[in-house]
């Protein structure tokens, strides 16, 4: 099985992503977790004179014990008209002790002439001797060939003279950029193949996606006889991004049938993707292929029945291969069928012809216009049908409740206390509390699990962990309807609740209740299993 | 020059998407603007009898006054074992009086055994005189053939025996579908080779996102000769969506020199690519190729130096062309010469040394470690310099504001009040004033409004379009701390602010008094022009 080899570089090319912006300590966390994933390059950053962030990163990543990366350091070409051991830059990369070294070169003419302002043969003397001054710190030297299609549009012979020179200076890689990201998947396919048939050294690939066209052309690279692919988890990168790991090592592995990662590991990568999104601060991108939350999320009707009959129908792989998993959605999509089946876990016995099932879709279609989402609130949609089907527990009944909050001078810390007034199920009076919080939403979370608290212990397990607002009618600011999305967990278990209301406490409130309510009553039962029937 | 036909599927596949729902009339803004822009085709939805909705799209795109486009209707060939003219799915089709039909077929084998059940002779004749019922009806017929890729990999003879079907029953246009967007661009180049040179009927594609290819693999299907062009604004669609043609039209048109929308309506596509976002209520993708927010955002320092000095340095193309912008960013990877170009249009004569730059600098980076984010609230970023260069205006000084929001049962609507106190210069005596709202941030904004008012009348015609509120540590749920960012408008002019704190209310207050400051002083000034000086 042919060997890819797969170069990381989000913390160093990713980071050049508009909001993206990684500690010293994130850093080495992904830098960690690729290495356990078995990426063979991980690229840690630009360790140079005014970067001491990347300069502590390589400093404490010589004390890490990899398991199988090598860690990379990444810089550039000496500056034109000096010696190599002159360059304070090129020093650096020595001092950060990393057994990789990648360094850029220009392989465009206009940027030599333009922006670099030299000749054309220093150019070349730059690349030739800067290599050969890395090589000699006993570092693995690779190169990448910085706007290479567009350099070889340009001048084809100039570009190849470029990559000559890194291999006269013992390049152990030389790596195709397509740095502004614009080229087309044919002209990839046909440069590559003649640098690959012209030089005797491993070629790699490194793609932009300002076209669209990353994952498209470090695959076809590949197929054409490239054997190293730089790119970044999710596809982090400037402007449009890098090509997408998450994207290229499946189709690596599962359409190409070549060997990317260590096996078992492919089906990590919905994990991993999720996981440094998370570190990133990033919102996920739901429709990336393979990792992408929608991935395998099936909505109209006939495609449920037919991917329920046949996977294969409508799926490309197996949710599995990947880690991720296959969803229905209920949306005014969905037929009977949607419902039927997000219902049969419920009730195992139901009929389809059930009268319920309908009341169910049409009350669901019905609180869609209104602006509810139950793609990803199953909590409130279980919630929703069960009361359609008579079979919800109303743990209290509000009585009032009532948040302040106050500030009284610019600098000084403002408060939020909420009071909650609730009737209990076989309780004649009312139980009447109050807490603070960092915020209206937060004191009445707190107020109203402190009034459950006596009656339901369990909801101290519970806890909110995360909390998304969205106003729907973006033309109407503060005052639109507003959509709230509350995500609770207890121990391994995370559901998903929704509330819709002009006001924006009274759709947390809706979907705070819901999410509480779930948690204790339909949660709780699931834990428990036997205990589910008291 | 070689011309492209564009057919749309944004109001039938864009549909399938997870978290997409649109209305009627949504369905018919969206057809009359892609009509404007010069589309070729706008396929509407599909029209049957569990489908109201689209019934009614159809009845009144009967009554619109098309400029260019044609307005198509989907469906599919009919059932197994009857007449074409017994099928009621093809009788709504004919009578939605839609001038063009396009209909799918199986051309997968396992599609008909397993999906479909019957025979591949069955699916055979389905094809052709569905297709021959509906050429009759006077409509110009196109043909889906769904799976085709699939189907050629699996049975090469039985997928082209379907397009031949299709050929002899009238079809206009023959499309190849990637249903399952799983195919890789260079099987899709040979295939693709193969039918244009076999068959003698113009040949479409219809690509889905699954490995990240469906742009690349319409772009190489043109190129191979194919001269209709399926997709969608944004990319919308089932699972990871369909080709987004707001990639693949530039691509035609800047990367290969062809034709697809008539001449001009290149720089709209930008415009158009937001202003659906809207409509369908999707958060931008700000690295979409071409169209998205950070599509020409350069960010490290030194490609904000080359991009400054060479745009073709780091630009594949020209921004305006797609009718998009430049922009630099402010971050911690800023170095002196990014906010120095910030800075110029504030303060044309400052100095590269001036060492407020430096100071500028720093406080961003400190801020941005808290989770403030310049890169959405430039006015913010502005404020924040003109404070360090002691040149903003405090128009108030807070004395204190209180929140109190209650409910008094449920089904109730619950309610918000706001009192703010403030001290405005050169008055001995507070301002106090309260006023109800929508919800907390809402009724504060009305009551500083209120407070403001008689001093500042300007503020009469300012107010917010966004309020968007991110927890930012996502493990720690309501009490994490919280990022909100604000929209502000006045006549043509759009702002943005930002706020951050464990207080949401701190933090919506943050943003809040930015952008009424921001608006009174420096938006109002430029408005003005020559009023400025006051």
């Amino acid at each position: 099985m042919r060997k890819v080899y797969i170069y990381d570089t989000t913390l160093r090319d990713g980071c050049q992503a508009e909001g993206i912006s990684f500690s010293v300590d994130d850093k080495l966390r992904i830098a960690q977790r690729l290495d356990a994933m078995g990426f063979d390059y991980i690229e840690g950053g630009w360790p140079n004179e005014t970067n001491p962030r990347d300069r502590e990163v390589f400093e404490r990543a010589r004390d890490i014990d990899w398991q199988h990366a090598k860690f990379a350091a990444f810089g550039s070409t000496r500056r034109p008209g000096i010696a190599p051991d002159d360059d304070d830059q090129l020093r650096f990369l020595v001092e950060s002790g990393a057994p990789v070294i990648t360094i850029f070169g220009k392989s465009w003419d206009l940027h030599v002439t333009d922006v670099l302002r030299t000749s054309l043969d220093e150019n070349i003397q730059m690349i030739e001797d800067s290599v050969a001054f890395l090589k000699e710190s006993g570092a693995e030297v690779l190169f990448d060939a910085e706007h290479f299609f567009d350099g070889y549009r340009a001048d084809a012979e100039f570009a190849m003279e470029c990559l000559r020179a890194a291999q006269r200076g013992g390049a152990e890689c030389l790596v195709l950029c397509d740095t502004n990201g614009g080229s087309m998947p044919l002209f990839v396919r046909d440069v590559v193949a003649e640098v690959v048939d012209t030089l005797d050294v491993p070629i790699g690939i490194h793609c932009h996606n300002d076209a669209g066209m990353a994952v498209a052309n470090t695959q076809i690279a590949v197929e054409m006889g490239a054997s190293q692919v730089q790119g970044t988890i999710n596809g982090y990168g400037e402007r449009t991004g890098n090509a997408n790991l998450c994207t290229v090592i499946p189709n690596l592995e599962l359409k190409a049938g070549m060997r990317a990662l260590p096996e078992g590991m492919l089906a990590e990568i919905t994990e991993l993707s999720r996981w440094v999104d998370e570190v990133a601060l990033v919102d996920r991108d739901q429709r990336a292929p393979y990792v992408g939350d929608a991935a395998f999320a099936h909505k109209g009707g006939m495609h449920v029945n037919a991917v329920l009959k046949t996977p294969t129908s409508f799926e490309h792989v197996e949710p599995q291969a990947v880690g991720n998993e296959r969803r229905i959605l209920v949306s005014d999509y969905s037929g009977g069928s949607t419902i039927l089946h997000k219902l049969q876990h419920i009730y195992p016995d139901i009929d389809r012809k059930d009268e319920r099932l309908r009341e169910v879709l049409n009350e669901v279609k019905r609180r869609e216009h209104q602006g509810y989402q139950y793609e990803a609130a199953e909590a409130s949609f279980e919630l929703l049908a069960r009361r359609i089907f008579g079979d919800a527990e109303e743990l209290f009944e509000l009585q009032g409740f009532r948040v302040i909050l106050g500030k009284h001078r610019e600098g000084e810390m403002p408060f939020a206390e909420a009071t909650v007034q609730l009737k209990l199920p076989g309780s004649d009076s009312a139980v009447h509390t109050a807490a603070m919080g960092d915020g209206p939403v937060n004191a009445l979370d707190r107020a109203l699990r402190k009034a459950l608290q006596d009656k339901y212990p369990e909801i101290g397990r519970m806890h909110l962990v995360d909390y998304k607002v969205r106003v729907l009618d973006a033309t109407e600011g503060t005052s639109g309807a507003v959509r709230v999305l509350i995500q609770t967990r207890n121990n391994g278990q995370t559901w998903g609740t929704v509330g819709v209301h002009e006001n924006i406490i009274e759709a947390s409130w809706q979907a705070l209740t819901d999410s509480i309510i779930y948690g204790l009553t339909v949660a709780e039962q699931r834990d428990e299993g036997s205990d589910a029937g008291e």
